[in-house]
C-alpha cells in the first residue's frame, strides 16, 4: 500500500425479478464505486437492468457484469455441471445483454464478476473457469475480471492476458491460508459493524486481515465486497465507506 | 422496379432451444441473404445464437434480430399484453444479446424484425409498436427495421426516423387491400411450389401480387420472407432463390 | 343474509419464488379462512407450495388453487392469448401439482380461483372462461370455483354444473352496475382502514355496498377478498376480521 | 428366470416442449409396456402430458413419472447441486402434476423413474437419493421406483420400504462389475440392431449380459429400457419387442 491508499467498493445490484424486488439498489449506489449488476440468468430482468444501469451511470458508479448460471429458481446459488462449451456462450449472452443497457445509459460494462455458485465453482473448477475466461476474452479482452486471490479463475484469466482485480470480504473470516472460512462453519461471517469497518480499513490501508488463528494474512485487495440484501447490510456498507474515508482511504473504482 | 431488379430473401433461423432442434439453419443460410436470428426470449439459446451468427457471418448472410415476446412455452406466438414500458427493455435486451454474438462472429446485428405474435400485434397495436420503435432507436437509430407495408410498426418507425424495409410473403394469399389473408381462412397459404416461385418472381420484378379477388395489388417489397421449418419448406425456398436468379433478379441483402 | 351472517375471508398466498419472498403468509393464515395458493406458473415454487399447504392445513385454513397464466416474469398480470385447448391443460397441471402438496399436508385443494390477468380476462373472455371451467370439471367436478358475480367465468361454471362462490372486495370501489371500478381510475381502491372494515361488515351482514354514485348495490358475497402483499395490507386484513367478528359475523370457509 | 420369462419394456416419452416436438411418442406406445412420461421440469409441457397420458391409457401402457432437475435449457442432463430439502418438493410437484393428467385419462402414475443427470447422480449421491425417496414416500408409499441395480437410489428406496424395479439397458455395454460403461468411453453403446435384440433376449430369459471383458454378469432386470429419440431407435425398439416375443418372453408391465 502507498501513503495514499485507494480501494474500490463493489456490491451485487439489480437482483430483483419482475414483481419480486430485492435489496435497495439506490441506497447501495450511493455507497459503492462499482456495481455488479445481475444479467437476467439467475436474477434481474430487462427493466431492472435498464433502471440500475441508468442509476449507476448517473452517479458515476462503474458497471460490472454479474454473470451466473441459468437458474432463476435457484438464484444461481446451485452448482450446475454445465458443459463448458455452452457456459462460454451463456456468459457472452449475459455480458452482451447488460452491455446494451450500459451503452444506452452512456456507459459500458467495465468488468466481469461471476456470481454465487459459479463464483465458488471456478475457484477450483478449471474447465468452467476456462469457459468464463474464454467468454470475456471473446467479448472484449480489455475487460478486467474480479475474483478471489489464488483462485483458478484469476490464475487462468491472468494467463490469458486479462486484467485481474483481487477482491476481499470485510465481513468474512479468513483461514491462515488466506481463503474464506466456509459459510457452513461457525464464525464464517463477521456481524459486528465496528469490527467489519475495522477490518475494511485494515484491508485497504495495510492489505492484511487477521485470520481465525490470529495470524496476519496478506489479501491486498483492489476491491472490497459489501452486501446490501438486508436493511442492516446497507447500513454496515454505509459505515464501511464512512470508515474508509475517515481513515484517509480514497474510495474509487478500479476501472 | 428498375430494369435490374434486386430483392433480399429473409428467413427465421436459430429457433432451436437446448435439446430441441428446429429447422435446418445451415441449408437456409445457403439460400437467404438475411437471417432473422431468434434471440432467446421465444426461441434460441446462447449456443444456438453463437453457432448461427458464426455460420451467417462466414457466408456473408446479414444478421437481423428476431425479437419476440418472452414466451418459450408459446414460441412467441401468443399475444401478451406486456406493459410497453417493459417491452422496450425486453427488446433492447434481445438485440444487445444477439449483437454480442454477431460482433464476436465479426459482424453486427444489421436490422430488427419482430416475430410471431409481436409481429402481428404491432401491425395495429400502437403502444407496443411504439415500444419496439423506441427500443431500436435507443439501441442504435441506424438499424433498419423490417415489417409489413402499411403496418403501424413501419409507420411509427418511419416517423421516428428509422429506415424501414418492406417485406412480402411469396406463399401467403393477399387481400385486395394488400393485407395478408388470415391463416384461419382457407387458402391463406400457397402450397404449390411452382406457384410460390411464380409469385416471388412477380413480386421481385413487378412489385405486385394477384389478390384473392384477382385484382393486382402493389406490395413493392425490398425483402421476401421464405420459411424453413419443414424439409418441404427448405426445398421451396431453394426453388424461390433459383427462380429469382433465373428471372434475372439479383438476390442481395438490403443492409 | 340470515340473522347469523357467515362470511369467508380469502387471500392470495404462496406467491414467493426461490430467493424472492413475497407477502407474509403466516400472518395471513391467522386471518383468512381460505388461502388462494399460487401453483408455480406465475408465482410460487414447489418449496413454497409445500410450506404454505402445511401451514394452512395445520390451522384449518382451506386451500384453493390460485391458477394463472404461465408467466413468472409478469407475475400472471399480463393477458396472454393462450390457445384455450392449451389453457385447459395449463390449469389442470397447476391444480394437480398443488393438490399433491395439499394431500401430503393432510388436506386437499378445495376450490379454484384464477389469478391476475386470467381472473380479469375470464370476466368476459368466453373461450378462456370455458377452458378454465373445462379444466376444473375434468380434474374434479365437485370443486367449487370462486369469482366475480356476473362474470362469464361464474356463468359458464354454473352452466357446467360446478358450484360457484361469489366474492367481493372490501377495498375496491363499485360501479352502480355492481362491477369493480377500474384500477386505472382514481378512487378505485379504498385505502382508509376504517372505511374498509365498515364496507366489509356491510357486505357480510347486508350483502350490499355503496357504489360510486351513492346507490346501494347488491353483491351478496360468500367470500371477501383481502390483500396481504404489504405490511399495511396485513394490518387492514386483521382489522377486517376483527370488525366482522365484532359485528357478529362468523368467519368461516365455504368449503 | 422361470420357464415363462416376463419382462417390462420402458421408454422415455412426452419429452416435447411447446413448439418443439421430440421423439415419436405414438410409435413407442405401441412397443413399450411402461412409459416414463416427462413432467415439465426438464421436458414436457401440460399439453404434451395430457396427450401422452391419454394415449398411454388407451393402449393400456403403464404411466410412470420421469422426474428430473428443473432445467429446461439443459434437458435435465446437467447435474444440479439442489438442496435436498428442495429437491424433495421439486419431485413431489412433478409426480403430482403428471398424476393429475393420468387420473383424467382414467389411469394413475404407477411408478417413478428419475431422468438424465438426476438418474445418474443418485446412483451414488446419497443426499439427493434420499430426497427422491422421501418425495415418493410422501406422495404415495405404494409407488414402485425404477433404477439401476446396485444404485444408492434403489438401496435407499428398499430400506424405506418402497418397491424397487431393476432395469437394464439392452444397448449399453456393461463392466464386469455390472455397471454401465461410461458414454464417454468407446463402445459404450451397442448400435447393431441384431446384437441389441440378442442381448435383450438374453437379459430377459437368463437375466445376464456379457460384459466388456467377456465375463457373464447377472443383471436380472424386471424392465428393459429402450430408446426412441431417433427413427432408428424406434425401429430397434420394435425389433427388441418382436425378438422377445419370438423367444417366448411375455412383455408385460410390472405395475
Amino acid at each position: 500500500m502507498t501513503d495514499q491508499p485507494v480501494i474500490d467498493l463493489n456490491s451485487d445490484l439489480g437482483e430483483g425479478f419482475g414483481n419480486w424486488p430485492l435489496g435497495d439498489d439506490e441506497a447501495l449506489l450511493d455507497i459503492v464505486s462499482s456495481a455488479n449488476v445481475a444479467c437476467g440468468f439467475h436474477a434481474g430482468d430487462p427493466s431492472v437492468l435498464r433502471r440500475v444501469t441508468e442509476q449507476a451511470a448517473e452517479r458515476g458508479v462503474v458497471i460490472g457484469a454479474q454473470v451466473g448460471y441459468r437458474d432463476l429458481p435457484g438464484f444461481g446459488r446451485r452448482f450446475i455441471d454445465v458443459d463448458p462449451a455452452e457456459l462460454v456462450n451463456d456468459v457472452i449472452y449475459q455480458i452482451a445483454a447488460l452491455d446494451g443497457f450500459a451503452r444506452i445509459a452512456g456507459s459500458r460494462v467495465r468488468y466481469v464478476k461471476p456470481h454465487g455458485a459459479l463464483y465458488n465453482a471456478i475457484v477450483t473448477h478449471a474447465a468452467q473457469a476456462a469457459a468464463v475466461v474464454d467468454a470475456v476474452k471473446r467479448y472484449d479482452p480489455s475487460l478486467p475480471v474480479m475474483g478471489l486471490p489464488g483462485s483458478e479463475w484469476l490464475r487462468q484469466a491472468e494467463a490469458a492476458g486479462l486484467t485481474t482485480v483481487k477482491e476481499a470480504f470485510a465481513d468474512r473470516a479468513y483461514t491462515p491460508e488466506g481463503t474464506l472460512v466456509s459459510r457452513r462453519l461457525p464464525g464464517a461471517v463477521v456481524h459486528e459493524p465496528d469490527e467489519v469497518v475495522k477490518r475494511s480499513v485494515r484491508m485497504a490501508t495495510e492489505g492484511t486481515v487477521v485470520a481465525t488463528d490470529g495470524s496476519v494474512v496478506s489479501v491486498a485487495p483492489r476491491s472490497l465486497c459489501v452486501h446490501g440484501d438486508t436493511p442492516g447490510a446497507v447500513e454496515i456498507a454505509r459505515r464501511v465507506r464512512a470508515g474508509l474515508l475517515e481513515a484517509g482511504v480514497t474510495v474509487s473504482p478500479f476501472a
